[in-house]
């Protein structure tokens, strides 16, 4: 996996990821983009979120406080990437706890061409049907057959499929990533999933337009393992949840793919296991 | 007052507490209940915050930045957490400000039966009607009776209130605490109070369904001092305002019930004096 | 320059300042305003805006994440502060990003009377008319002949200009001010510039009411002298963009006016050069 490519094409291109994030975490999200080299921008108006996603190079969408006027948003935004050819990322969070969430995060992809679809494995679960418990936006737990009920949505769907948990998922339809980096702390701080979500964009919006949906999952992987490599190298200095934070930016800020690629736990996982 | 057991309570349940709150705290108030060990979860959609109410151990309501729909939304929720019997938290801040902010803390609590009722002295003074001051969200003093006509409204509307400031003011409307732990650094960084609020969600959620009023204060003053206890050990690491509250994160995530009833100033004054 | 004044009176009066700011910083432009010994309120509600505007020293007005109903609340709360002598602070973030907003940074000095507007060097040359270019709420670059048309525009309209990047042009139509200080590292957290706008609400809101323009411009110089020492004094204390964030608010609360004025670079620029 071609990790430095990655990181230091979002650092020479400094893309501009559009966010349509939630009320917890709109200052974590632009300043995890700002720290890792990307150019955030949140925009809410409908009035301005299809020409902000137009020009941008990713949206990223995350549900995580929706109301029906962020929801319209979100749809204004997203139709105007998808004619644009800009990446979709959509994160729908705490689906499962209300029976609003749930319908919302069925919608959105009705009207919205994804290019990624990333939650922990309680919502993941949750979404594609399975037995899986989520508890407010915490994940309680997930169907052991959620890798592979994942790659079959990601064939069918066409989109990359992520979960994140312990260990994390991430499948275009064809191959199964497992990734085994992250930290615990990245649990007691609120928006650790969010941030990936924002980061996400960053790093599929330098892949070239129009990329097959495994250039767009490497990418995925890519930011995935750089993310959680950087918590590890925070959590060596942390104190904490709150220091933990402060150092987390730090270390995005100051990663290099040299380091990620050392530190990296990827595996390609087969079909059947 | 045993400290240890809602602590270990609250580590233990991890309880749900749905936050309706503002827009400067969201962010802090999540990181709060987390590193505590709760779960926090913001929701603020007519279509689910009664779902969500119905589903959490508590609901914690604040008008720090409120607005028509966001009143909506607070009543939706507190009515679907009375019929569920979760017990809802709420925090006028700024009453007395502006003429809406007044009248909307004085709606709430007719339209929502509440548990506990907390803000800052000068807060609760204006709430009582008594002569006190406020400056925008900041409390300019408070009448000196305050405590006694504290404790006839809980009696009357059977409801906790608390008063915090240099010294903080629970009362259950049969006996008053005066509690002496915080620290200034407190009052230099936004949301302190905020904070608080939703702490409190997580101690009486913990407390078991329709408890009496005594139990529910007993969970405050063990979560006020708590948290003061726990500013007191981060300003000793700080270097101002900014590391403090990086610190705070980490201290309400460090703290153990040993440490809290060794520090914890703590004492029940009389009726008449 | 009398930075030792200014930083003294704000510390002295603790002046109230209204903020109607973006989903972005509204955490950290409260907490810049506290560390700085000032007194934040957020308010946004159409309800309550006039009332709190009337009552605030001054008015910081931000558009970083604007709607319809934020506009509408701008514009009651910009005429309130007007009809009261409250100074307003006018902050179009991202104009040129999208027509929004650029129409709507139009709108707003022509229904409201300003008394400062401060953008970073690319929204004010996209302001003015001139070729500037923004990316997101990023700055691209800006026109050599700013700081003169920003000039001229001070002096018809009768407002404080400033333009911030890596020198910083202040001008009240009649002298312009060019600033040195600063770090990089402003520039890779989110809102260092919201900050300053709201920072500028607080320098601003301390002149006596219906100063000349020549005491507000003083005012601003001291205020952005003031928050870039800081800036540089947390630098060198920081490890990244996280530790500098909360570095920021500890420098912004100890730092006093010997301090600034050793470390000021500050000189008048001619109106020819």
């Amino acid at each position: 996996m071609k990790f430095d490519f990655w990181l230091e094409r979002v650092r020479a291109d400094r893309p501009l990821v559009h966010n349509i994030t939630n009320l917890v975490v709109n200052n974590i999200a632009a300043n995890a983009l700002l720290a890792m080299g990307a150019s955030p921008v949140m925009a809410y108006a409908p009035e301005e979120v299809g020409d902000m996603a137009r020009i941008a190079q990713a949206l990223s969408l995350n549900m995580g406080t929706l109301t029906s006027d962020i929801v319209r948003s979100m749809k204004i935004a997203g139709k105007a990437a998808n004619d644009a050819g800009v990446p979709v990322i959509f994160d729908p969070v705490g689906v499962g706890a209300t029976p609003y969430r749930t319908e919302v995060a069925g919608n959105i992809p009705e009207d919205v061409k994804l290019t990624v679809l990333r939650g922990n494995a309680g919502e993941m679960s949750v979404f594609l049907g399975l037995a899986g418990e989520v508890k407010g936006v915490d994940s309680l737990g997930s169907h052991q057959s959620l890798p592979l009920v994942m790659k079959e949505y990601a064939k069918k769907q066409g989109v990359v499929m992520i979960a994140t948990g312990v260990e994390d998922y991430v499948t275009d339809g064809e191959q199964i990533w497992r990734l085994g980096n992250g930290h615990p702390l990245l649990s007691h701080i609120t928006g650790s999933g969010c941030m990936l979500t924002a980061l996400l964009g960053a790093f599929v919006g330098v892949a070239p337009k129009h990329s097959n949906l495994q250039v767009y999952a490497e990418a995925c992987v890519a930011a995935v393992t750089t993310y959680n490599v950087a918590a590890e190298i925070a959590a060596q200095e942390s104190a904490g949840p709150g220091t933990f934070q402060a150092r987390l930016f730090d270390s995005l800020y100051k990663i290099d793919g040299e380091t990620v690629k050392r530190m990296a736990h990827v595996e390609l996982v087969s079909e059947h296991e």
